[in-house]
């Protein structure tokens, strides 16, 4: 058992300067919040597909018939879903990246800095796909009374929960994705003082 | 002459040791930029509202009734405005403290730490607001046949025109907030080499 404490004592020690050290264990846990965050987002807008008997207003008469819900119907869930999909394949991959950071062969300020870059440019596109989202399942589920938008959740209530559930998940990506970038910025600053 | 060109060298010479003295140019014109951009964008959603005569489909029979357009009517161009707002003026503010960066009174670290904590996050709110009032003009525009919300840009084209410009001018604000962050960052990345 001493040998094991002094092995793991000299690797302490033998460790290369790194005040960051303490800041990678945040940002690798934060990465495998976002991969979570992000394959749950997209499973839930896959999943969103239903199939109801509404009536169809064809006049002279009533008609009923089958019509189905799904996310390729709206342009802003078709770019929840690219967004979505770019960003949990850039967790898995920065993820790695930062197990080597855990690890301590690679730590290079270059490298934050690029990191800092990436998670700026994607909190951008998340939050972007997420408002688009968001402001089309608001009119889906309270409708616009001036637009005479109907609202579509009373009808598709499963459909509508899958929806809400992605943006609200998506919402939980980019604030993930900001909270990593400022964590890289202290990193770097705290580097640069 | 002589003199006056001797004090500008011993100005230069005095300034405090500042490498990154070239980018806090490039900062103060972005920020100015930016003003710009989102001025022009909440004058734009302002000024966006038109009235028309439009057919109201009363069973029997067909009447017709003036009919407004405005942009708060949806609660995503709501949400634009207010983003623009604090944009804005958070453009104006940071602007003024960019314009001490240049004259070099103020260049400290931490000043560009926080700055750049502010840019990810205004780039967030922005990008944000960005997406959903895009979402929602895509549908005016384009309308969705399969939820059978009709497209109004056909009725309403002066106010389309409107907040499809608002919309360009911020994306165009988002862009140059992620700039303003990169930019932060390499200016942090610059000084902790």
């Amino acid at each position: 058992m001493a040998t094991v404490d002094a092995t793991t004592e000299t690797g302490k020690a033998a460790a290369p300067p790194a005040p960051a050290g303490n800041f990678s264990g945040a940002d690798l846990s934060l990465r495998a919040l976002l991969f979570a965050a992000t394959l749950s987002g997209l499973v839930l807008l896959v999943t969103a597909k239903q199939t109801e008997i509404i009536p169809i207003a064809l006049l002279p008469r009533l008609t009923f018939g089958p019509n189905d819900a799904k996310f390729q119907d709206s342009p802003a869930l078709i770019y929840l879903l690219v967004a979505l999909c770019v960003t949990c394949l850039y967790s898995l991959l920065t993820a790695v990246s930062s197990l080597r950071f855990v690890a301590g062969s690679v730590s290079t300020t270059k490298k934050l800095f690029l990191l800092l870059v990436l998670d700026v440019l994607y909190a951008a596109i998340m939050a972007s796909a997420t408002g688009s989202a968001g402001g089309v399942a608001w009119i889906g589920l309270k409708g616009n009374s001036h637009t005479r938008w109907n609202k579509i959740c009373n009808i598709y209530g499963k459909f509508c929960r899958h929806i809400g559930g992605s943006a609200v998940v998506s919402l939980i990506a980019s604030i993930i994705l900001v909270l990593l970038a400022i964590l890289n910025a202290y990193s770097l600053y705290h580097r640069s003082r």
